[in-house]
């Protein structure tokens, strides 16, 4: 995959040279640069100005931006903006946005851009109901979501497949050593070696944990008749 | 605002360095330390073990965290552990946390962690629903999220009173200079001078984007009777 980052503050995106994006990028599976589009003003820094019909603080302008991608070469890239008022980023977004070959990001500062930059992109993204003060960190969460969800970017050692999300439910309750933590002892069916039994406690736990905590989640879940038994249980216990 | 930050990569942290958050540490109104609690781990290194019960990757063990956060000095503070299945990150979140004096960020990183680490805190929080390889770039959007809304940090220059969510809507659409672009103008009431018109229009704008856009925001949005009447008018008009 390539990605190319439209930024005025490229030195913001040392985390992505750590953990797994950077193994992602050492193994040759990731391509990333960075375009500060400072550079491409036609007047020497002259990146923001003031908004049309007042207002406090400073727009991106349209042209650097304009500019910036128009050099960038690519074949059918996904133009993403970070934008709090864009679609909201999803794991499901993540999973479409890593089936793609190239992807440009669209970083935003000070207090917003010209509208006239939005006429340049595929995606609108938000990344939650929140403010940030640029787009930066929004850029990252999403290229890091993406990211380790390509084929062979997570190692035997770490997986997605019981991730959050990956099955429309929270994940279940985790343990390790020591058995008894300061009192606090790991659930007795996780050191039985019954794997039939251990698998049906961790579902249900899922189910109980994405019911009490996030309901919504459960509209769009895709439940087995095995899941779908244990949460009419979970829900009769729940109004008893 | 004093924020404590443990986490094994605590180099990922550069981001906070820039932008709003370095001058905030500048002015003396934002004090950030990281603890690696690899160091606090018994054995050296010995910070992550295999789950039990079976199962791929490695979760972080409780007592190097345990440890760390006992080492803090900090009263009555806020620790809150980044998790996707924590409650859902939010501007009124934001708000909330800003008025706190103490902050601590547990981030974890490889598969998971020991379920026992969630006894130690107040806040489990979610950045979104999509799974990030470490805590890290969640800890970082929410300190970036609250810093900026405490007094005195964003400058004359800047502003969070026109922000997304900030009145509960979208922000309206915002022009610079020139205004011709590649044939894309201005609109004109923005050129007007006439500010209530230029009020009007603004949250018209917000109103049509955010029923357009993300119309389960209007549920919990304050609305004025002014507000109420444009977006009946809006409805009437989509319907026709």
């Amino acid at each position: 995959m390539k990605i190319d980052i439209l930024t005025l503050f490229p030195e913001m995106f040392a985390p992505l040279e750590h953990s797994i994006l950077g193994k992602a990028k050492d193994k040759g599976l990731l391509e990333v640069h960075y375009h500060n589009f400072r550079q491409q003003a036609e007047n020497a820094r002259h990146v923001d100005d003031e908004p049309y019909g007042g207002g406090q603080g400073m727009l991106l302008r349209a042209q650097p931006v304009f500019t910036a991608v128009e050099n960038i070469k690519a074949e059918h890239p996904r133009i993403i903006l970070l934008d709090p008022a864009g679609k909201p980023f999803s794991q499901a977004y993540a999973e479409e946005l890593a089936e793609e070959k190239e992807l440009i990001f669209i970083c935003g500062h000070y207090e917003g851009f010209d509208e006239r930059i939005k006429t340049l992109v595929t995606d609108e993204i938000s990344l939650g109901d929140f403010v940030l003060t640029g787009g930066e960190l929004a850029a990252m969460a999403v290229i890091d979501a993406t990211v380790r969800l390509l084929p062979d970017v997570l190692g035997k050692t770490a997986s997605h497949q019981d991730d959050s999300f990956s099955t429309g439910l929270l994940e279940y309750p985790q343990y390790t050593r020591p058995y008894d933590f300061r009192g606090l002892q790991v659930p007795d069916v996780l050191l039985s070696g019954h794997h039939e039994n251990i698998r049906r406690w961790r579902l249900e736990q899922s189910l109980r944990k994405t019911y009490e905590r996030r309901p919504d989640l459960l509209k769009d879940a895709q439940l087995s008749d095995e899941a779908e038994k244990l949460l009419a249980k979970i829900k009769k216990e729940a109004l008893e």
